[in-house]
C-alpha cells in the first residue's frame, strides 16, 4: 500500500525494482565462519554486498533510479551530491545506461573516491565542505544539466532498490531470526523494513550505529528525527541523518538500534578481514561489533549481517594507527 | 590408470576424495571483476579457496587423508612437518574427525601460525629452522605417536584431494581456456593436472611462480627436478621444491610456467584486495601477476585463477613496507 503523502515505496515496487536491476547487479554470496559462530554462539550469515562491482549495496538503489527513467529524462541524466559510495554507484549505473551523471563533491573528498567516480564516467563539480556550498552548487549543476536528482537514501526508488538485498538474503538462508544492518541515513535499513515486513515479518530488524554518530539511536528513542551537525567516526558511510522516508520505515519496523564504540568497530572490522577473508569497510563492521557486544541477545539465533561495502583505502587501515 | 611404482592417484581417486571430503570443505564461490577484465582484456574467474574455513585449499587434501584412514590408524592420528597452511588444515581436518594431529614446526614460525594450529587442537613440537633438525624431530614424534605421515603435497591422497578444486571450478564456470595456479611443491597444480587432463583436456594448465623462487620453472625447462636451498620471496607458501609425485604431473600436463617479480606480486595482491575485495595471501597473487604481465597470452580467453589462500598477517602488509 503506497503512502501517497510521502511517496513511500511498496513491496510491489521492490519486486519491480528487482526485475529492473537484475542485469546490473550481482546476487552476492553469503559467507559463514565456524570461528565467528563459535565466538558469538550464534549462526551468523554475512551478505557480501562488498562484492557488487562498485563495491557497495548502493548500486541497487542507484540502478533502480537510473533504469526507471523514461528516455527523455534519461537523456538529461542524473545528479546527486555525495562523497561516498552513492556517488560511485550512481555513476556506475549511469555508465551502464550510457547517460550523464553529475556529482557534487566537496573538494576535500579523498582522491580515491574522485577517481572512482571519474572511472565510471561521472562528472564531478567540487564545492566547499559545507551544507550551504553543497546545496548552492548542486542547484546550479541541476539547473544547468536538468539531471534527475537521485538522493542517496531519501528517495522511494532508492529504498525500493535497497530492499532487493534482504529478499535475496532470506531466500539464500531459508530464513533468519534477525537481520542486522548498519544505519546512517537509513536507506539499507528501510529497504530491509520494506521487504521483511511483508516477506518475513517474524524476522527482527536491528540497526547498528557508531556511538559517536548515534543520531538514529537517539531519534528512535525520542520518537522523532534528531540530526547531528558533524559527527566524527571511522565508519564514514554512516555520518548522515535520517530523513522523512527512512524515518517512516525505521520508526515502524525496526526492533532496536544498537551502538558500538570506535575501538569495537575497528576490532570487528579486523576480525571480519581475518576470519571471513573479505575486505570490509568500517561502516560494514558495525553490525558484527554490536553482535559481539550483545552476546545474550544473539546466542542460539540465526543472524543475518549485511556487509554493506568494501571500499577502503588500503594504505590507511584503522588498526595500523594511520587512519 | 594408477602408476604403481609411484602410487600416482587416478581420476577415480579424485572422485572418491570429493565424496569423502564434501561434508568437511566448502564449495567455494567464484568471483569476477569487470575492472580486472577490462584491465587484462580477458574474462577472469577467481576460485576463492581463501574462503575455506581454515583459509586455504589445503583442507581438501588434508581432509582426504584424515577421513580415508581406517579406525585403527585414525586412533594414532596424523603427523606432518609444515610451518604453513598445511599444518593448520591438517589440524582442522583431524579436529573434525576427533583424532590427534602432531605438527613439527620451526620455533621461528610466526606466532599466528602456531596459534592457528593450536586452535584446531594440533600438538606442536618445535625444532630448529633446518632440514636436519626438522627431520630428526619429526622421526622422534612419529615414532612416539605412530601418527600417519601426511606430506604437504607429495602424497597421493593429498593430490587427489586438491584435484577436487578444479572439478568444482570447471562446473561453476562452464569451462575455461586455461587455469592458472601458483606452484610451490606442486600439490594444487598436480591436482589440476589430475582432474583437468580427464575432465577438460583442452584447458591449458599454467603454473605461476615467483622469480625469486623459480625452481619449478627451471625444473620444467631442464626436464628434471631442481631444488633450491633457501629461496626468499614474499610468497611464503611457495618456498618448497617439487617432489617425484608432483613432478610426475607437472612434467606431463603443465602447458607453461610463468614467473613474476616481488613487486609484481605485491601489486597484484593489492589489486585483488581492492577490486575483488577479498583477502588474498601473497602466494595467491602470483597467478594474477603473471596474467597482467603476459596480456597477449590471455586476452580474449576465459582464464580461471585459483586463489589458494587468505592467511595474512594483517599488521604487516607488504605494500605498506612493513613486511
Amino acid at each position: 500500500m503506497r503512502d501517497d503523502a510521502l511517496d513511500i515505496p511498496s513491496y510491489e515496487d521492490m519486486l519491480a525494482a528487482h526485475d529492473r536491476i537484475r542485469p546490473h547487479i550481482r546476487c552476492t554470496p553469503v559467507r559463514v565462519s565456524d570461528y565467528l559462530n563459535d565466538l558469538t554462539g550464534a549462526s551468523l550469515f554475512f551478505k557480501c554486498e562488498n562484492f557488487q562491482e562498485p563495491g557497495a549495496f548502493k548500486v541497487r538503489g542507484a540502478a533502480n533510479a537510473v533504469f526507471g527513467l523514461n528516455d527523455e529524462q534519461a537523456r538529461r541524466g542524473v545528479a546527486t551530491h555525495s562523497s561516498g559510495n552513492h556517488a560511485s554507484c550512481l555513476s556506475y549505473a549511469a555508465m551502464r545506461r550510457g547517460i550523464p551523471c553529475n556529482v557534487v563533491m566537496p573538494h576535500t573528498a579523498p582522491q580515491a573516491k574522485k577517481d572512482t567516480v571519474r572511472r565510471y564516467g561521472g562528472q564531478i563539480t567540487e564545492c566547499e565542505p559545507s551544507t550551504t556550498s553543497r546545496e548552492a552548487t548542486f542547484a546550479q549543476v541541476q539547473a544547468a544539466t536538468g539531471g534527475d536528482f537521485v538522493h542517496p537514501y531519501n528517495d522511494p526508488r532508492v529504498i525500493a532498490g535497497q530492499g532487493t538485498c534482504s529478499r535475496e538474503f532470506i531466500e539464500q538462508t531459508d530464513g533468519l531470526d534477525s537481520v542486522v544492518a548498519p544505519i546512517g541515513g537509513g536507506g539499507m535499513v528501510s529497504g530491509c523494513c520494506l521487504t521483511l515486513s511483508t516477506l518475513a515479518p517474524e524476522t527482527q530488524i536491528i540497526a547498528a550505529e557508531p556511538e559517536q554518530a548515534d543520531d538514529a539511536y537517539r531519534s528512535f528513542k525520542a520518537g522523532h528525527i534528531i540530526a547531528d551537525d558533524a559527527p566524527k567516526t571511522v565508519a564514514d558511510g554512516l555520518l548522515v541523518p535520517l530523513k522523512e522516508r527512512t524515518w517512516h520505515f525505521v520508526s515502524r519496523h525496526v526492533t532496536d538500534i544498537l551502538t558500538a564504540s570506535e575501538q569495537e568497530i575497528i576490532d570487528a572490522m579486523k576480525l571480519a578481514w581475518k576470519h571471513l577473508r573479505i575486505v570490509v569497510e568500517p561502516s560494514s563492521a558495525v553490525p558484527l561489533a554490536t553482535v559481539l557486544k550483545n552476546p545474550d541477545r544473539f546466542a542460539g539465533k540465526r543472524v543475518g549481517i549485511i556487509i554493506t561495502g568494501g571500499n577502503v583505502d588500503l594504505d590507511r587501515l584503522p588498526w595500523l594507527g594511520s587512519a
